[in-house]
């Protein structure tokens, strides 16, 4: 997220017209600000701290978590206090200490409101003013990597982190200070910082984007403390009068502010869909969530006024329940676009998210059964609240259920479904680019069963934080490989990726909802359109979850249709997890594996056995994590059967060797790609017992295909065959369909028939 | 293990002569035979039967075991009774119902027992006597597969599982049977049973092999139930008379019965060693324990005077709890020789096991532990007798401690040592060939962290009961791969295998331990020497787990000196799980992936990178589940170090695409390779920290190496240096040794120097 320093002056140019961004302001509510003058009162209240206080040792998890607390707090104040002139990137000393210093000052505050124990004030208040002593004179970071360098710290962002806490720190000890303490703190400290991580940074802090976030609400919640209409202002619209250049843009391509917008407001409003969808994708949701959601939460205390969980329709709150519901079973988020693996909702991002959501939400008692999951609780008037439901027994099951998410600011720039039938889930994104973060695969699914990959997303090609691979920054793969349409469950056309892989085309575009219905919960369906990834194609694909009671578990029905006005060659790869079992076709391995390709991600793929295409019903079992699957895909006479594996042109070995399938049909204009994919039985290690190990489909046959329908039907082992037509044009609730196949006829209304 | 033709006809000539094999009953405590005629007296006790009756409701394993048992029977005799002529091989109708049978009957027995309900004895009896009217002209099982065909299943093993578990239904439901019932059943399908499996089989029958411990406990415990003396003699000491032809061998080369020994007490004797190591390896040590405890439990019970549980200095309830420590921390068995990954101390065989050697041996509290981790218990007086421990609170930790056991009858063939400290444990295995399922790896080892492989053993190629993988057979890559030394962490010689990986040869060697020593819990050494693998060539290895205070975890220091007679190519790999992080040194990588080589295991090998080793410590680091290791190699010049990855000529995906480090020394006579593997640290994907990330050991350093000793120089990150010498050929305890090294002398005594 580099600028070009050409661009960085005309952000330094101050104008004095109003700000543009107050016009986002239409939703919020704009009654007189609360006379809120009493301290705590940010994310602590004094109503608060005294039901706290009283309750201190009898409720199990938020007294859990106070003892860790202040166990870590106690060993802080014996270390002594350190405030470094800063020199480090992060991972050095003055970074790391800076930073502990931040966590260890909120908590220290914390602690002195809710144990009454002047030690932590005391703390707090010394190294304050050693942070006022060194300010006053502090010069920019001596390190010039960053397009907003701060002064504590190497970038803004971390300097946002500083006083999004320090604020806390300060809110808990303001009555414990002296008026004059009081000025000479705000005078020389926080006024001047957060003007800095403002006025003094426009191209850090005037942004829709997740950095202006954490800058909002830094000088948002300082304002807060402070009272200080100027800076909550400033927080909320952005900066009054700035003159920005709409055209400039970042290192990525995209523009830094083409509309103006800015500030705290305009940062809920854009990037969150009305249904609560983050455009960037779960795992960079919860890394925002904590400023959205302690700003706001902030916001709720001492401007109530301004009722900002009511804002754009609650989507704060909403985006809670959206984001948990992009877990899998094991709380584990889908890592749609560049989402790391395994990080899930017992991250301390998610502490922060679940207790507001409940706190000053509609008090759900199914988040509690997540904050008994997580067993932690944040030391505020939420925690609490959340640990006394707990403790009462107040908590019912988070049901996730199979939901439609749509992205885009107004729900209009397509979305993402999860379907979920018993232990099955899949994920499917037909939604827009995901800022920078996103990556070029339109209609691409994964699935998952009990929290297990079955036909995984690759994910990002990062190792975050782990110094030796590329300091924890984003491998060169993750452009190469993770990023391209061909590491995706979607088809890719003559090798090239979606958009040609270009930032600034697929932040243009957007799939389109066919239709989704879930009403019947044994027939779960998306279907989704992609219009623009190939110029001139169109593809269009149809996902069922369907539980049927000849089989043991729901399968899933693929439907891809492809229309196109040239002929061109479509790869349509599956990343199965686990051990190849068993195919019902013959194939050739070669002697020596090579790249499939030298370009857009096909040069990370060996090819390790190919085959054409003989049977009408080309297909794969493998095993996984005790568990069998099948694939059973309808195939052409010449269509190529290809196993690929990640890992070429990989010297570093930054990419895992996994295992794909995948369809190649050449030559091909308008074409269907038709599949299933069956969870079956399992297996013991221990009992050495195979239970259901083989595939119950007999056939899978596409008896219609035209520009309206497609027609599948599925015969089972035990001779039965079911039928499903999907709606390609006409799919609304409303419509009635009548329809002639092989002299039979069907009537249905809605977008699909199943029987 | 099929037998020629040929030879089968030998076994058939049966001669009048003595058994030879009454000559290992030496040990066997030989007073007259118990009185018992009283029934049920071979795993349910009168006494126990009014014990657990009057218990009943109050034991909550035993209770909760019953009932799942009673719910299973129920469903069972809800079917009715089928005994179908027996027509299929494993995995077909005939084959699977009869083995239900078998299972349901010995449940049904218990029950009517326990609850002292006549449904289960009528049930019993009715199924009896179908097998009873269909057994008298039942001719030879038409399915000719074996070399020891059976009647109601293919084989003679399966009907030897049969008679196991059909002989304790008939003790269960004796007293409800009229002496007509009785004399019926026993006339016409016991006793003509019994002698169909042994008589009737002498090559499957006479001989010392797991198929024959069947068979032999089989025999046995009818004629326990029948008090057939005859039968308990023939189970006890094989069949008299009989001529066995000493040169015969079966297919995998191995001779049929070389030594005449036969009977359930040769069987006892020849593979378990006095230290209850079982020469096959833990996996089949687990499949073999059920007739060993379950016959042995009957023969405690029928003719105490027996003392079976003495036999060979206890060895039976000795070889439990070397089964027990020969698990990870998951209770997962260690993978040697022809291991399935994932077996565990959960699966039924082991639910006997910890019973029978709970309740026959010294009530050890510690095998209460690992029986409430079962939560399941046998339904016999040795379950009720565990469970009510449990009741009680009684257990205690079962502590797994470091371990040295011996292989061979007489402990003289070689061992295999588990070193443990804190979460690693160390298994190295310097053992005799471990019969038909044995590898050939002398000295090689695998390395665990809280049950997690960090240096894996391959363990078996095979999908054991999964038909679509070669029908759950071992598959034809168990011998070109994971059989042969390359396949393991040790040397391989000029790409051969130990033995040339020829059964016959090997199995007439056996590694030698140089010392072990585990009394200082921060040093654990095993070292043990291999002279015949490869003739002119002796390999000594050491292997040390240190705990150092300026280590935050035990580490592995690993020394193999190879002295020859000739200049030879030397290969050493690494079976490394996880992801590479970071290597200090450069290496290239193949455009295209090639075989390492064409035979002896190097056909199934890609070469992933290469390098010449440039530095004196090569160093690779890497992150498997959340934990990062690094290995640090002496190198000299010269030595290449390669990259590989499992699955070159491998067209069925039959194996798993892991990797290794694997360092070549070419053209060398004698030699030293000396590593150190470190465990460190970790990773959350939650929090997204990662701790202690880098290598503790800055040098690792060779300071003297002669015939005698060798010295190696350990520096940390601290600056510190520790010194490790071993004492290669007088590694006595009692030897004291006094050594220059660099003008600095070292005295101690004993076999190692660690300061």
């Amino acid at each position: 997220m580099f600028i070009k320093n050409n661009i960085l002056l005309i952000f330094l140019v101050l104008a004095m017209a109003t700000s543009p961004s107050h016009a986002q302001s239409k939703s919020l509510s704009k009654g007189k600000k609360s006379n809120s003058k009493e301290h705590p009162n940010l994310i602590l209240t004094k109503k608060g701290v005294s039901e706290i206080r009283s309750a201190l040792g009898t409720i199990p998890i938020f007294d859990a978590s106070l003892a860790e607390t202040k166990a870590e707090v106690d060993a802080e104040i014996a270390l002594g206090i350190e405030t470094p002139i800063p020199v480090d990137y992060s991972g050095g000393y003055t970074h790391e200490r800076h930073k502990q210093n931040f966590l260890i000052l909120q908590k220290a505050g914390v602690l002195y409101q809710i144990l009454d124990d002047e030690k932590y004030a005391k703390y707090v208040k010394d190294m304050l003013m050693q942070y006022e002593e060194m300010y006053k004179t502090l010069p920019l970071h001596p390190k010039p990597r960053s397009y907003a360098r701060g002064k504590l710290f190497w970038q803004c962002l971390n300097d946002s982190n500083w006083l999004v806490y320090v604020s806390q720190a300060y809110d808990c000890i303001y009555n414990y200070l002296t008026e004059k303490e009081r000025n000479k703190l705000e005078k020389n400290l926080f006024r001047p910082f957060a003007d800095f991580i403002s006025v003094g940074n426009p191209q850090f802090y005037n942004r829709v984007h997740n950095h202006s976030t954490w800058g909002n609400a830094a000088v948002g919640m300082i304002g807060l403390v402070m009272d200080d209409e100027e800076l909550i202002q400033r927080a909320l619209y952005g900066i009054k009068g700035l003159e920005i250049d709409k055209t400039a843009k970042d290192d990525d391509g995209g523009y830094i502010n083409k509309d103006g917008k800015a500030g705290f407001l305009a940062n809920v409003e854009q990037p969150f869909s009305p249904d609560g969808y983050y455009t960037e994708g779960p795992y960079y949701q919860r890394y925002a969530m904590y400023p959205f959601l302690i700003f706001a939460e902030g916001l709720q205390n001492v401007r109530p006024d301004l009722k900002i969980f009511e804002f754009k329709d609650g989507v704060l709150l909403k985006s809670v329940n959206a984001l948990l519901t992009l877990s899998d079973a094991d709380g584990e988020f889908f890592p749609l676009n560049d989402g790391q693996k395994g990080m899930s909702y017992y991250s301390r991002e998610l502490v922060t998210a679940v207790d507001i959501a409940y706190h000053y939400g509609n008090r759900d008692l199914g988040l509690l059964s997540i904050a008994k999951q997580q067993d932690k609780v944040l030391l505020d008037d939420s925690g609490f609240s959340v640990a006394l439901g707990i403790k009462n027994g107040n908590e019912k099951p988070f049901v996730k259920k199979s939901i439609n998410l749509s992205d885009g600011a107004d729900g209009s720039e397509g979305g993402v479904a999860i379907l979920r039938n018993e232990d099955l889930e899949l994920v499917f994104k037909y939604a827009a680019q995901g800022s920078s973060h996103g990556h070029y695969d339109k209609l691409s699914f994964s699935l998952y069963e009990k929290g297990e990959e079955i036909i995984q997303d690759y994910g990002l090609a990062r190792f975050v934080n782990i110094e030796q691979k590329g300091g924890g920054n984003y491998l060169k793969e993750n452009k190469t490989w993770a990023k391209q349409t061909i590491a995706h469950n979607t088809v890719t056309q003559n090798e090239t990726s979606h958009f040609n892989a270009k930032y600034d085309i697929g932040s243009q575009y957007h799939s389109v909802l066919n239709y989704f219905s879930f009403e019947n919960e044994n027939v779960q369906v998306v279907s989704a359109k992609e219009a623009n990834a190939y110029p001139g194609t169109e593809m269009l694909r149809t996902m069922v979850l369907i539980k049927d009671e000849d089989f043991e578990k729901p399968y899933l029905l693929d439907i891809m249709k492809v229309t196109s006005n040239e002929a061109n060659q479509y790869d349509f790869p599956y990343y199965f997890m686990g051990q190849l079992l068993k195919t019902n076709f013959k194939y050739n391995t070669p002697e020596t594996l090579k790249a499939l390709g030298t370009d857009n991600g096909y040069q990370h793929l060996y090819l390790e056995g190919s085959t054409k295409a003989e049977s009408e019903n080309s297909k794969l079992s493998w095993l996984n994590e005790g568990k069998f699957y099948t694939l059973t895909s309808v195939t052409n006479t010449g269509d190529e059967i290809v196993f690929t594996r990640i890992g070429a042109n990989d010297p570093e070995f930054n990419l895992r060797r996994d295992a794909a399938l995948m369809l190649r049909r050449k030559d091909t204009k308008n074409t269907l790609f038709v599949s299933a994919i069956e969870a079956h039985g399992g297996y013991s290690p221990v009992s050495e017992f195979a239970v259901n190990s083989n595939s119950s489909i007999t056939d899978l046959k596409v008896i219609l295909e035209t520009e309206d329908y497609t027609a599948i039907a599925i015969t089972n082992v035990n001779g039965n065959t079911k039928l499903f037509i999907t709606a390609n044009t006409n799919a609304s609730k409303e419509a009635t369909h009548n329809l002639k196949i092989n002299d039979n006829n069907y009537q249905w209304s809605g977008a699909y028939y199943f029987k």
